[in-house]
Order: structure tokens, then C-alpha cells, then sequence
């Protein structure tokens, strides 16, 4: 059953959907806009979805619950209200002081006569653009949700616009294993197109025991890593991660303080000339420059990344680094990070052990 | 003549002059730290320049200003009192309310055996690297200083590091020139290494009239781009970049609306295979990523970027790019700017008119 469509024309980013102009008033991008159009109807180029499952990012649910935490404890009806709060006001789940969202699995429930994305009414889907340009409706209250967890069981709906991006959650795989490896699978992707540029590089992935560290290990291994080094803040991560098998070295150090880091690093044999960030605490910018040989590249994919501590830090310390801000999307991202999840026992294991 | 070094080693980023920890104990950055070594012997990797001129930090000097004005009226020898005791208690010029230094120009006084600056005693040289990171003992009590401006004539010494950046200061320029060059030499230096990187491509420059704007599309120019398009935020910088020659193109648009810049770069021709950000100010990232090409390359000089803005916002339009925190060093990098400039008849109006 086909709903009637807007008249006005949509562009693929969303733009249609914005309710609110920039500060000079000029128009922007939903990623960028205060508020969303969440209204039901689909203009002809978009999806929605049933939503099943929020997960949210990581750097935004840490900032949440730090915020609700009182004697030491979490608030977690705090948390929630101040989750449904956001959605309700913004039309999306944008964390305003993080700026970042998350992502959600749900099913098809509409497809527009006009999208691209290969959809069908039915499929079980992962969408793998952020929350923070997706226009949401909760309509659960977010009930089945304690707010102790960044995975939120919810009701509603939500929109994917002309360019988006989703992806069909595989059969043979449990869905939490699937989406959570989906939520994290640019940085494999882009830590692969990376390494594959240099000459047997030596790679260290700082938070290499997590999700996008432990995949971005595999990656840097398939390309052509001569060396992988997992660098985790603790002995209990470090066994973890060794007895993967994930990385060739592993070494424990604090990414927060730069010569400790980077001796850590050089001890292994030499600097990285690839330095993945994947752990999402404020203030690793230094670190990673300095534990980075010269000519080589810094991948940051934390978003708790200070552009200008990257870039000032870069420059006091007469680096040559390209550093890039870490873009979550590249053609067949998902299918890669899948297949390195499938071939890797290592990597598996330190994903199931944290569903 | 050279003097005793001290026996302990040192550390290339200047951690051995660090004279105290950080908030959790770690070892900190020169920097991050409040107090530095300032003894006149050099470590063997180290350069000491006799002091002639520092240049404050404009944020820096307006709090000072601000904090010592009776009756509206600046109160220079106040200021001049809190510089000193500043430098006396901190061995560096850190302005503790905007975190900030400044830059300084003197002449090479003494070069250690191990340095790698490439300098030699008699050099005349600015540091580009911050006050607020430099070891510095002030010797005439700033007798020369009424207090009342940026530009602070001195004498003293200051210490580099074994990685640390100075510049020669050219005989054949203004040393205003000369400086207003090397404070944005980064950017057409990385512009140069990522145009090269590519075939004959479509360079865009937003903030193509600005200092580091049009040293951008300069160097794209010769780093072999196919053409270059300047993009100015109003008509009277139009006819500026316009009779200035240095853009192929130039186009009106603002920054900060992704679809009216998109559409006007895209009306030149074509979608920019590298889009270089040079204007200060927020919300410029969905524009630029909107502007490139699939496979093309933003590189963000901009200190107003806003990280997750930017990861966030290429995710969000699944837009295939590669995204570059500006790096302000690159090595020759003030040499080649000033190159540019010199070669450049219409980047050096475009400078000129600035002063």
C-alpha cells in the first residue's frame, strides 16, 4: 500500500527535511541542522524503516551517562529521558555536545517508487549513517530501555533519504554480532586503503582490543602490514588481545600521555608508520603524532578527536604526518568488514565476548 | 666556541626542560607543562637564539590589555610587569588565560653538535613554532616596551629543540611580509603533495582571496592542476582574486550552505577533485565534502573545522572522500611559500594590500 507523497521536490541528502536555517540562514545539511522533518509520508526517493534497535554511539552514550551520574552511580532513567528529550525536540538522536549519533536495525516498511538503495519492504536492515541525520520518531517511550547500555530496544520509525546507506543483516549471523560489527566498518575499510599505500608498513591501533581496533588490526594485516602493533590501556586487554592473535605485538600504555606512548611503540621495534586511533577518550591527538614515524599517517577514528589539538599538535612538534579525520563510509565498507569477521577467529572472539 | 653540555639526554619534543607533571601524574608536553627549564646551556640537539622582537599572540595581548585598562585607558607598564613576571615564573611566554604564546624573531646565537635544524650561528630567523612551548629568559627587562602593542622589542635568549621549527628570514622581503607569510606557509606546502598525488585534477579553494587561500591556489597551480577555482564569499573579493590571477575561476558562494557551493563550483565545469578549506569559519564541512568529487580530497586548514562535523557529515552523504586535518608543517615549507609569493606577482598584491 503505496501513501501519498509530498509534491515538493526532495534532494538526495535530506536537505528537504531540514526545518531550521544555519546561523547566516542559509540552508544546511541534516547532519548540521538543529531539527528534522520526522513527518511519515516518504518523498519518492526515501525508505522507512521500523525501528527495532538503537545503538548508540559510544562517545555520546559515555557523555550522557557521565552527565546523569550521581555518588558514582548512573541515573539511567535520566539517561532515557534526556534520550527521548533530544529525539523529541531535534527529530533525530544527535547528541548536542558530542555531535554524534549512533546507528539502528529495523526492518523495511516503505519503500519510495523512486530510491536507489535496492531496498525491499521486509528486509531486516542495519543503516549505516549516523543517527545524528536520521530523521526518528520513538513511539515507545523507550520503555524496554534501562538506560545503563548504549544498545536501547525501541518502537518507531525512521527515515533513509535518496543517498544513504543501509545494509541487509546476514542470515548467518546473530544480529547483535552483525550490527555491531556494521556500526564500526569504515575503519577497516579506510585503515585497508591506507596500508595499502605503503611499502610493508608498520601499523599500531591504538585501542586495538575494541571493535574498530580489532578489525582495523585485521584490515592492516590483509593489506600488507609488515608489523601490527595493538596498543590497549590495561594488562586484562592486553591478554585479551594477544590470545586473539589479532596483533603482532601488543603493548599497554596510556594514549593520554605522548612519550609514554610513543616509547611503548618504539619498543616494539619502531614507530608506526600507520597510526589507527580507535578508542574514544579525549586528548590522544599528541600521542598518536609523536608514536608516528615521519611520513606517515595518523587515522583518527575517535570521535572524541580535537581538530585543533591535531592540527596545533602536529605542528609544535615539526611532524610530517597526514593525519585524516576518519570518514565511516566507502563502497562495500559493510561486506568487508563482514568477510573479516568471518575469516578471523581472533577477531570474532573479541567481538563476542562484548555482546 | 662550544660550551659543556649537560649529561642527561634529551628529548627532541623539549621534555627534558619540563619541570613539572601533569594533572594525573603523566609526563607532560612543553606545551602543557607550566614550567620550563630555562638554563642557557643547550642539550646537543638543541639551537639558542638571541632574542630581538617577540610578536605576542593577538588573543593573548588583548587580554592583557583588557585585564590592566583603568578608565579606558591601557595601563602599558602594568602589562609589561605581568609579561615579565609571566616569563620569570613560567620560562616561557604562555598567556595563562588563552593558553596562548606568540612567535619570535632573533638572531642564532648557538648551534648544538647534534641539532638538525639545518641552522647556523648568525642566522637571522623567525621560530614558527609557539612562545607558549619555547624557553625563554628575558635579560633587559623589556626597557625598550611601552606595553601598549603586539610587538615586543626584547633581549634574551630562547632555546629550540631538536625538533622545532625556525625560519631564515629572507633579505629581499618586508619582514612583515616575510612573517605574514610564514604564519600560513603550511597550507600551500600540503596542497602541493596531495595535487600532486592526483592526475591533471579540479582544485577549489575556499577563502581563495585569504592569505593561505590564495598560496593554495598558487601552489596548486604549479603542482600541476588542470584548474583551479577560487571561491570568495562576496563580490568585492571576487574582483580581487579576479585581477589578481591567481584562480582560473572564481565563483560567489557561501561556505556555509553545501548546496549553493556545490552548485556554483559544479557550474565551473565540474565537482573539485580537491577542495581546500581556508576560511575561519563554522560549518563549512558538509559544503566541502558536498564539492568533491568521489575519490577527491578535502583538506581542512580551518581552525573553526569541527572534527565530528566533518567524519560525520562525509558518512551522512556517503561520500567516498579523503579527509585531511591540516598540517601547519611540512619540511621547506616556509621557503616554498615564500617562493610562491615571490614568483606570484598577483599572490604578492593580494599580500601586499593586507599589511
Amino acid at each position: 500500500m503505496t501513501e501519498s507523497h509530498p509534491r515538493t521536490g526532495s534532494d538526495p541528502t535530506g536537505l528537504h527535511r531540514v526545518l531550521d536555517d544555519g546561523p547566516g540562514g542559509q540552508r544546511v545539511l541534516p547532519q548540521a541542522a538543529r531539527r528534522l522533518d520526522t513527518r511519515r509520508e516518504l518523498w519518492p526517493d526515501e525508505v522507512r524503516v521500523r525501528v527495532e534497535t538503537l545503538n548508540l554511539d559510544a562517545a555520546s552514550f559515555r557523555q550522557l551517562e557521565g552527565k546523569h551520574t550521581v555518588d558514582g552511580r548512573p541515573d539511567g532513567a535520566a539517561v532515557r529521558r534526556e534520550v527521548l528529550a533530544i529525539v523529541a525536540e531535534r527529530g533525530k538522536m544527535q547528541n548536542p555536545v558530542t555531535g554524534s549519533g549512533g546507528m539502528l536495525i529495523g526492518t523495511v516498511e516503505e519503500v519510495g517508487p523512486e530510491s536507489s538503495l535496492g531496498l525491499e519492504v521486509g528486509d531486516h536492515v542495519a543503516t549505516l549513517v549516523s543517527l545524528s541525520l536520521t530523521p526518528l520518531m520513538i513511539e515507545d517511550g523507550l520503555e524496554r530501555w534501562d538506560g545503563l547500555a548504549e544498545r536501547v530496544p525501541a518502537d518507531g520509525y525512521a527515515i533513509l533519504f535518496g543517498r544513504s546507506i543501509a545494509a541487509r543483516i546476514p542470515d548467518d549471523l546473530a544480529p547483535a554480532l552483525s550490527l555491531s560489527v556494521m556500526d564500526v566498518c569504515g575503519a577497516p575499510a579506510l585503515t585497508h586503503r591506507v596500508v595499502a599505500q605503503y611499502e610493508q608498513p608498520v601499523v599500531a591501533v591504538i585501542g586495538g582490543a575494541g571493535k574498530s581496533g580489532s578489525l582495523s588490526l585485521a584490515a592492516a594485516a590483509r593489506a600488507g602490514a609488515q608489523r601490527t602493533v595493538g596498543v590497549v590501556p590495561g594488562d586484562e586487554e592486553a591478554a585479551l588481545l594477544r590470545e586473539s592473535g589479532v596483533a603482532d605485538d601488543v603493548v599497554v600504555a596510556d594514549a593520554r600521555d605522548p612519550i609514554a606512548l610513543r616509547d611503548a611503540v618504539a619498543a616494539t621495534g619502531a614507530l608506526a608508520d600507520i597510526t589507527v586511533v580507535c578508542v574514544d577518550v579525549p586528548g590522544c591527538e599528541g600521542g598518536a603524532i609523536l608514536t608516528t614515524a615521519e611520513r606517515g599517517t595518523v587515522i583518527f577514528f575517535s570521535m572524541a578527536t580535537s581538530f585543533s589539538a591535531a592540527a596545533l599538535g602536529a605542528e609544535g612538534l615539526a611532524a610530517d604526518v597526514t593525519m585524516l579525520v576518519g570518514n565511516g563510509y566507502a563502497p562495500g565498507h559493510a561486506a568487508y568488514a563482514m568477510d573479516l569477521l568471518r575469516s578471523n577467529e581472533g577477531v570474532r572472539r573479541l567481538f563476542e565476548r562484548r555482546l
